[in-house]
């Protein structure tokens, strides 16, 4: 994983979660691209978790310039289940329609500013993110037209000829895909984290950990994470 | 000013520097709106007098919810003299072509990111900004075409029906004209802060109190507020 990067790639700013997309998203974006990873610390609940999880993949991809930003407002503004401990994470249902309470209104934006801002001054021309329409389906801004939106902004709101473009190479596919994906390049998905209720273990039952377990039931390989010991995996 | 709103005006959330623009946007909004004010300290140097102007100002409109946000990673970002102390603000210059070094890339998607993720949870459906494309040529996010575009973003990237719109009002006003508006709808101009240099007084000589001065001066009023000693009106 810590090959030495060919000299004069183009800069990418890639957005890592601590989370099993975008970890595949940065095993992606670094074939072609020097990467510039960034995390946001939102005061979600497993925020201590998350930070550790991206830390360790950076260093496993060898990212040497990694951002990490603090957003306490969000839990100011409120809203979301992940950030207002008022509201309880539920459990993950399939058939659950809507918008899930672990929604935080507009978040991803909040992101994408934050990456582009970077990008400008660094002169990056690309900012990866690994969102993912299927398993986020209630999430307004994890569609593709959200993107193609947001880079229609960036055009109009940055340097003329800064060139940045958000790229979602996982948006399509489907979660046992990405896993796929993840083995076949290596990326260390065993340094991912998903869960949005506990820090350790993973709960094996919210929304979040359900698609993951699901994800790599259907690929066909086990999750090298560990879960909750009332959640056995099959 | 402290007049009593009447009962179950729509919500607005308007952002409010402590500026100029956006102390008569909020003298413009609060006519059919309920306010709830925005202000973001992001390391600009003269970030501590801006949030008194913004209380005041808050104060004088009689505006009780408020939300001040802390965004300490434009700072690491750099690339702005306004937020990077190794790069000295300019005196303005009115034959200056191209972006002024106090540009801070993609500043406004920032505030506007969490204007929206707080109007969403709030019930709001209008965002007031303070944008004045004449007086900020050279900064990308300041033409209407950026808002447009943001507005886009925002239908697509909240839930379906939350009806959240930017508004501009003053974007394609005259800075002159801003004053004149400013002074008939009775905003408390003299609680208003712009200068990018000093904290107390104010320069007089960078871009943002050169396009001030001039604007009074073109809206045949006097500036109420104290300018630096070796500036003086005419």
């Amino acid at each position: 994983m810590n090959s030495v990067a060919p000299p004069s790639r183009p800069r990418a700013v890639v957005l890592m979660s601590g989370g099993l997309d975008s970890c595949v998203t940065a095993a992606i974006a670094r074939r072609d691209h020097e990467l510039h990873a960034l995390h946001a610390n939102y005061r979600q609940r497993t925020e201590r978790r998350e930070l550790e999880a991206f830390h360790a993949q950076a260093d496993s991809f060898g990212i040497a310039d990694r951002l990490v930003v603090r957003l306490d407002y969000f839990a100011a503004i409120g809203g979301s289940s992940l950030t207002d401990t008022a509201i309880a994470v539920p459990d993950g249902d399939p058939n659950a329609k809507g918008i899930p309470n672990t929604y935080v209104p507009f978040r991803n934006a909040h992101f994408l500013a934050i990456a582009t801002s970077w990008a400008e001054t660094i002169g990056a021309r690309r900012i990866f993110i690994g969102a993912v329409e299927e398993d986020s389906p209630g999430y307004p801004d994890c569609r593709p037209e959200y993107y193609e939106r947001m880079n229609a902004v960036i055009e109009a709101g940055t340097r003329p000829g800064s060139g940045i473009r958000i790229e979602t190479p996982l948006i399509r596919m489907r979660k046992s895909a990405i896993v796929r994906e993840g083995i076949a390049l290596g990326a260390p998905l065993e340094l991912s984290w998903s869960c949005y209720r506990l820090q350790e273990p993973a709960c094996g039952t919210c929304d979040s950990c359900r698609l993951r377990l699901e994800a790599f039931r259907e690929a066909g390989a086990p999750d090298p994470i560990t879960y909750d010991e009332h959640y056995a995996q099959a």
